[in-house]
């Protein structure tokens, strides 16, 4: 499965509104996401006074600045949420709320464009003073994303306005005739393409480009800006950085074929998955920069692994795979999306993880809020749009990269193509599609074969075919399909044990257990409290339940394992080893612990191994 | 195996002078300290500038000061390590050697006393005005403590007299009536307690004091200095700080008596050796303070683990022993003594490592020299004095704390006793040892039972006695010895897993391999270059051989163990566990490990375990 060099294809994302699912796994959580995750998300934007910024420098209301200067983007990102809500709920009530919000933000927005409430409110005088802190162009980029989606959901212009008024205020202060100067925290450099998306105004790519060039002129590897974009090679710095800008650097290197972005980003995307990724998917080990540290340095209890880095992943896949249309770009983005993704929201779509460890001594906790609250905003604007990221095509066909029931209305040439997908996926590999062309048409049907493939089944019409991934990972079935032709597909999901590169020191001699892309951890209130001294034997079966009623609906793994028998550890550090005795352990899909009674976490479990 | 409480007994070291080894493990090593580490000290001291530094404060060249402003007591400590060894090894030249290096002293010192070159040569208007960082009381006890050694060893006064006049000037300058203020590094401490000791002045004792009570008015923890002594209940900051002080602290207790003192003591005490020590004995696991943390973190490869703040722990151990009369304390010393100190210096007595990781990648080695040359001249120093760390005597009797082949002649109440140890210790748990009163003496012969003991037996004169330990750890044979009574000690010493407390979270479901009072290592130019991969299940036989021609000779443990069948990491991070393979693994003395050829090394190896 090699990437072929140089070989860009055209694929473009069929999108969200496309994809209605019809599954117990996805459309549960969209569902919360709407009456519970977005009400949450705007009341402590109200409560925090974040909204209330905008209104007084609006001069709505009376007072002072209240919070960061970076709060702004909060609002912006629960409104993007909302947008995109809209695009598939359609609701007056939220509707009408946004359009509050949005004359808010236009009575805040300056006369020559300009929008920012900290500056506006606290430091008129300085801005553009302080790029590498401040985060203007961060906030900036936020809103141009809500923009978009509002404009894209509602067909509204209000939102879109503002947001333009203030990219061409931007692109009149910046440039190589003006300012020179790149954002510390990136953001507006994929937010700009958006806008030139929709807009169809080149200023806006061109200023992309801009803030994507300028970059290398310090020695802040923290932000990216150590060397120039080109030369880059290597995954530094601040992790959730690091993603936006090479999102956005993808989005340029789609729309000008820049041949040295694209070989930075193939480079860059090998150093972050082939060294410094965890196996859920999260990134940026360290909490002392949340972000990047040295190859192979994955610690599992002091993970950083912030829910906006695995967020920021996604984003980045998705661009690269539709730069590449290799699969192995969905299977990092299916990584993080079924583990460290997921993680960041409680159950009941009412608490967040800031960071993901993948091992906890039981006081680790979801929250409902933080006080910087990038990641609460990040998952409520994420969920909306994972339809997105289910199907693409090309111009010789349709692209099938995730599994999991929906039905799907694709535009093909010109053709409306009826796609459904009948699956338990992701606790089954069994899934049955259903092609529905208007009239018999002939394309490419390409079905991405995960890289967890152990084994692999495929029919058409009931008929069995040879199921052999091609080099880009996709089975590629091109034929002339029929109204209701179906395809089967069973990807064996036996219960995997998975090791890690054995420069990953804290994983020497320890395996995570994996089915389909779901990875599993072992909690302590599903295992007597304690599960740090839990070692598995090779050869323990484990078998896997789906249980309806437990964590919304999950498979689970039972089976055997040892542990120490208990020793007495009073005025003692170290004592000769007691014998084990057997234990049964269940686990649960990583993604669901800290729903229940706190305690103890291991994803990487100990090993033991056949007697000699 | 508690410490009867208030239950303070009056021990009395005997002296280093009074034991002589006939072993193959002491002997070698402190000729070879003689022969090649301290000619090495010597001459790294002179080609560093340490030496001309105090030429030129005493006007005897011309030129600047050299290095660091702590440089003089790497001169001190490699002096005293001299007067150390000509207590042993009369050797004229070496005397004549040192009565030079005191000339230079000598005419180093001011008028009043005040002896420092770096701040004669670089700030003499500056005295005591950093003493948090500055080192000057921790220059002057090194000096106060190779006078002492020097007095005792030769009988000469040329270097006490020095150490007296600065010390005399010390105390004029310091108290309640004059300044104020802590070293940030101690150590002067207990080189003022053992000039009391020799001088019996005890303005000494009382400045001691004074610089222990002083403690406890800044917010450092780093230095000990975060609140009063006495209310210490934690052992915090930098390890060798630590070390020094609480030596000093045991020295003026056992002196004043003093309640709170000695209660402080055992409270930190119980603290490090309960959860802060490696099984190595090594202490401070953290680069980032040169010291402590949080209690059980103590992560392998990264311990920093310093060959001084080993030494120091000797130190304070022993000191510990003389206040309580606990076999626990000896146990201390012994497991630093056999492990993480002598860890510190090379087989050929000419490389030191400063920091002792008990894992390494490969790439940590030892070194002729540091800028900061505290190890190296600490090693020079320690290992003379090993002998002095075997024996005490109480009003009751003698004490046997460790066990090495060698004869002693033991003042006890005025009478002359020699106790002869024939032994392969530690290489083997049969120990005979004489007594040779000069007349038929009745005494108590305590004999240390060590912690790691599973099964003991004993024998007086080829009878069987029941070999137990009382509350203290000892062994006590009272009776009236008579000239060559034999006591025959067998320790059995099987090959011992040994766990970590489950806290110890980078240890979980790992073992140490112990045998007698040695940490095992496994290496890997014994282990096909590759030892983080192996796992040892618990029914694997591991066998223990005396190889004589084998780093100095050492007993090895060979045995059976797992590793993972080689797999193709090209292009993976993850991948599904290949079987594992039957290897045959070689551990040997963890001290003895970075003496061939470079590669990895661990203590702590996965267990594997029992089928199920």
């Amino acid at each position: 499965m090699t990437n072929p060099s140089g070989g860009h294809v055209s694929l473009a994302a069929v999108p969200v509104t496309a994809v209605k699912f019809t599954d117990q796994f996805w459309a549960p959580r969209i569902e919360l996401n709407r009456t519970v995750t977005l009400p949450q998300c705007f009341h402590q934007c109200e409560v925090t006074n974040r909204i209330r910024n905008f209104e007084i420098a609006g001069g709505l209301a009376e007072g002072e600045f209240d919070g960061i200067y970076f709060n702004d983007s909060d609002v912006y990102k629960v409104v993007e949420g909302a947008a995109h809500i809209l695009a598939s709920f359609p609701d007056s009530e939220l509707d009408a709320y946004l359009d509050n919000l949005i004359a808010k933000f236009a009575a805040a927005q300056q006369d020559d464009g300009y929008l920012n409430t900290y500056y506006t409110l606290v430091e008129p005088d300085k801005r553009w003073t302080d790029l590498p802190v401040r985060h203007e162009l961060y906030c900036a980029g936020h809103l141009f994303e809500a923009a978009v989606a509002h404009y894209r959901s509602t067909g509204k212009q209000n939102l879109l306005d503002i947001a333009i008024r203030f990219a061409d205020y931007i692109d009149s202060v910046f440039g190589e005739d003006g300012l020179i100067g790149v954002p510390g925290h990136e953001e507006i450099e994929l937010a700009l393409v958006k806008l030139y998306e929709v807009t169809n105004e080149k200023r806006y790519l061109e200023l992309a480009k801009f803030f994507i060039d300028g970059r290398g002129d310090s020695d802040r590897d923290y932000a990216q800006d150590h060397i120039p974009v080109r030369e880059q090679s290597e995954i530094v710095g601040h992790a959730v950085r690091a993603m936006y800008l090479y999102a956005g650097v993808a989005d340029v290197a789609r729309h000008t074929g820049d041949e040295a972005l694209f070989a930075a980003m193939d480079a860059i995307w090998s150093d972050v998955t082939l060294r410094k990724m965890y196996v859920t998917g999260g990134i940026g080990p360290s909490s002392r920069n949340e972000g990047f540290t040295v190859p192979y340095d994955l610690p599992n209890e002091t993970a950083y692994a912030e829910t906006c880095a695995a967020i920021g992943m996604a984003l980045w896949s998705h661009r690269m795979f539709l730069l590449h249309g290799h699969a192995k770009y969905i299977d990092v983005l299916e990584q993080s999306l079924y583990n460290g993704l997921i993680s960041g929201i409680s159950l009941d779509g009412a608490e967040f993880f800031y960071v993901n460890p993948l091992a906890s001594n039981g006081h680790h906790h979801r929250q409902p809020w933080y006080g910087c609250a990038c990641c609460p905003t990040n998952v409520v604007r994420f969920i909306p749009q994972v339809g997105g990221y289910f199907y693409a095509t090309s111009p010789q066909g349709i692209w099938v990269n995730l599994y999991a029931a929906n039905q799907a209305t694709i535009t093909f040439n010109g053709k409306q193509i009826e796609v459904i997908q009948e699956t338990d996926h992701p606790w089954s590999g069994d899934v049955k599609l259903t092609v529905r062309p208007e009239r018999p048409t002939t394309f490419e049907l390409n079905l991405r074969i995960p890289s967890w493939y152990e084994k692999i089944t495929a029919a058409i019409n009931g008929q069995q075919i040879e199921a052999a991934h091609n080099e880009n990972g996709y089975l590629c079935l091109y034929r002339e399909w029929k109204p209701d032709d179906t395809i089967t597909l069973d990807l064996h999901m036996p219960v995997q044990r998975v090791i890690a590169h054995p420069s990953v020191t804290s994983n020497i001699r320890r395996v995570a257990l994996r089915r389909g892309p779901v990875v599993y951890c072992l909690e302590g209130v599903d295992n007597d409290g304690s599960v740090q001294d839990i070692a598995l034997p090779r050869e323990a079966d484990l078998e896997a339940h789906f249980e309806k009623d437990l964590l919304g609906g999950v498979t689970i793994l039972r089976g055997n394992a040892l542990r120490r028998k208990p020793v007495d550890w009073e005025n003692r550090l170290y004592q000769i080893a007691p014998e084990d005795e057997e234990t049964e352990i269940t686990a649960i899909p990583y993604y669901a612990w800290d729903n229940r009674d706190e305690g103890q976490m291991v994803v990487w479990v100990p090993e033991s191994t056949t007697d000699i």
